[in-house]
């Protein structure tokens, strides 16, 4: 096989085989095939596309570039949720106890934060000596004798899902629905779950700007699970307003403990219990109603935030700060964002709230930048809220001074005020199962 | 400026700057920009193409990489002659000849064979002692005497050219037209000419394969020629079949050799005119017909003969092999194609007989093979011609006894005979100016 061949069948619009896939990936991982005919490759793939069969080899040979996980000695059912990435997107932190003080193994492995979104990895290293590095026996000993495990992704897992991404992100390719979703689901199936439930965002805080393309997407991660043999589930779930109150790390995990203490924001928690219930569902809990029931029940009950305080101190983090959210440290400086106008707030740029998060030092504009645990974005009113002109919509967090102006105005000009109030779209727009 | 926003803009279809165009160039060719992104914005490029406005700045950009020439030293008119390759195409050997006899001064740059088609330096390397490689003092020292030199293409001139043609050759986008044209005219105007006629060639053994295409080309071409100040016009010519009966050097240069004594083939001869006629025409040496009939003059009075001895005399070369053309050797081995049935040839696969000529080990498969000049095909009978079955329609010849079955079945499976006569395309199909 040459790849020269490769590349040129798929310039033309022609349908690679399972073979040339597999050659491709395996060559690129050696080290044989060099950047640039991947990167052209990836470039025709962008304009040509792949069909359901294409995509599928290419999400196996991802999965099988690099070790594959075996969990067969946790006992019980494994689950994984994922989310293709969003703006104060803290469900992890409050689904994953839910499912698992109601007997749901999970095994998780997540990832950073990208680009505008946070990661679910950030923000339990905003929890003092919460470790996200375990080697594989400890985590599966965990999963087994607490219930609950998470950890970063582990480096041996899909090697050409790192080589490719690191590739496209610096090509223009990244936004190709099948070298997404071989992305996504070749990482997820080189792990070993048994049911995986991905929340896919929509709207102008994920990478999917329109409904139609975020189910398309859900459609082909849903459908390639179920060929490599797992049970999957998607929700098709809004972004067009950030999820709860609370953007950056340290303020999100607040929000995810009062989220589980009950008393979290009513879009956060609603679709925290319907995650929640749709991983039940599918691990056989129950119908759906019934499982919705017991999501919230293990709110109630306080089952679920013990669960989470398990997790940090068996991951080796001070479960004391899971249980008294006051103690982790508030940013040294502060700043009030204000109303320009009354009125209701009838859209946002949800991107934008993201991007003001990071320039407040929430997140890494480079690999190597530290975050700010402590800075952030915390919002006091939110798409549909009636505001007085000087009301304060939002307050900025942060450890130094030099981020307030760029963060204020961003946040300023990706809020829209109007006379009349908008028709807010429910949060869980559609479900792929 | 960034290469990701350049790449991400032409893949979604905007036109590039000037200055973004001149800045991805001279970034690669300082080695600052890596050939994966340079890859990606040519396949974007393959899809979404350039205007010409995109391709004029893209052709300037590859002139100016380098060194650029200056023939100002040099007295009279200075022509240039460039073909998009053929097969059998020896026409330089003899246009360039003639109207150096007519007194218009010829100081070209020729490429070496590229796939299935033949190099002017190659060809010319069949000449023993000739040097295609001369500092640029003495290359202008023997167009200001002699009155015409050819020599290789300068390494110092235009070098975005040449990693951008290598880049293009393993990543499936050579088939562009912006980048074919700012290929061949970045090349071209990096010398100092004050006239170009382009020799693009259409039909099936050639790069472009309908008329319509090479026809946009030559127009591109001549354009951007002009507002860089040339004298411009394009012939398009007929590749659906072998230029006069030679293919391969040694062969090719005898036939153009006697294409100078006035007995080459009708084809040949009918071309060779033709480009010089327009050459003479577009160095006002007067109009088209006038032209014509001092082409045919100074072969018939042996000065363009006299001419081309004169300069292979004064490039090292020993000019009483052009005088005694018996002298070139003969291959080792020959071998007789004889047709298969009786009729007429009614068309052939060009691309196939330059392959022939390739098998038999007339150019290179890999940069590193050595040419054998002797090789190749001589065709006695082509298209329009009444065959009888086992006529010798071809005979091929090389030192090696190893190429012959697969050069004869691939001219075999090249040649369509029928029994009603095909009606012949003149070779001259289209004038652009």
């Amino acid at each position: 096989m040459r790849m020269y061949d490769i590349i040129q069948k798929k310039r033309d619009g022609g349908a690679l085989t399972e073979a040339e896939i597999k050659w491709f990936i395996e060559g690129y991982t050696a080290g044989d095939i060099p950047d640039y005919q991947v990167a052209a490759l990836c470039m025709a793939i962008y304009f040509q596309g792949m069909n359901l069969e294409e995509t599928t080899a290419l999400t196996f040979a991802v999965r099988d570039s690099g070790e594959r996980l075996n969990f067969s000695d946790i006992k019980g059912l494994r689950v994984d949720k994922h989310s293709t990435g969003g703006v104060g997107d803290k469900t992890s932190l409050v689904v994953t106890p839910i499912v698992a003080s109601l007997g749901v193994k999970v095994a998780k492995m997540s990832g950073r934060g990208l680009g505008h979104t946070g990661g679910t990895i950030d923000k339990l290293e905003a929890i003092p000596g919460f470790c996200t590095d375990l080697p594989v026996e400890k985590f599966k000993k965990i999963v087994n004798e607490v219930g609950i495990a998470i950890v970063g992704q582990n480096e041996k897992l899909a090697p050409a899902d790192k080589l490719l991404y690191a590739l496209r992100d610096v090509t223009a390719t990244v936004d190709s629905l099948p070298l997404i979703v071989s992305s996504i689901m070749g990482k997820k199936l080189a792990a070993d779950d048994d049911c995986i439930v991905l929340d896919v965002k929509t709207g102008s805080g994920s990478f999917m700007k329109t409904q139609e393309k975020s189910r398309e997407l859900a459609e082909w991660m849903v459908a390639i699970g179920k060929r490599a043999g797992k049970r999957m589930r998607a929700l098709i779930t809004d972004m067009d307003r950030p999820l709860g109150n609370a953007i950056g790390n340290s303020l999100e995990v607040v929000e995810a403990i009062e989220t589980l203490q009950g008393k979290g924001p009513a879009d956060l928690t609603e679709l925290c219990v319907a995650l929640a219930a749709h991983i039940l569902n599918l691990a056989e809990k129950g119908d759906l109603a019934q499982c919705e029931k017991m999501a919230r029940g293990a709110i109630e009950d306080g089952s679920a935030l013990k669960m989470f305080a398990d997790m940090v101190s068996a991951q080796g983090g001070d479960e004391s700060w899971i249980l008294s959210p006051e103690k982790f440290p508030k940013a040294a400086y502060s700043h009030e964002v204000k109303a320009q106008k009354s009125g209701y707030i009838v859209g946002v740029d949800t991107e934008s709230y993201g991007v003001a998060s990071l320039l407040l030092g929430a997140g890494r504009n480079t690999k190597e930048d530290v975050i700010d645990f402590t800075a952030g974005v915390y919002l006091q009113a939110k798409t549909g809220d009636r505001v007085q002109k000087g009301d304060v919509i939002a307050v900025l967090y942060s450890n130094k001074k030099t981020g307030f102006t760029a963060a204020e105005q961003r946040l300023l000009a990706a809020t829209r005020i109007e006379k009349t109030p908008p028709k807010v779209a429910p949060l869980v727009l559609d479900i792929v199962e």
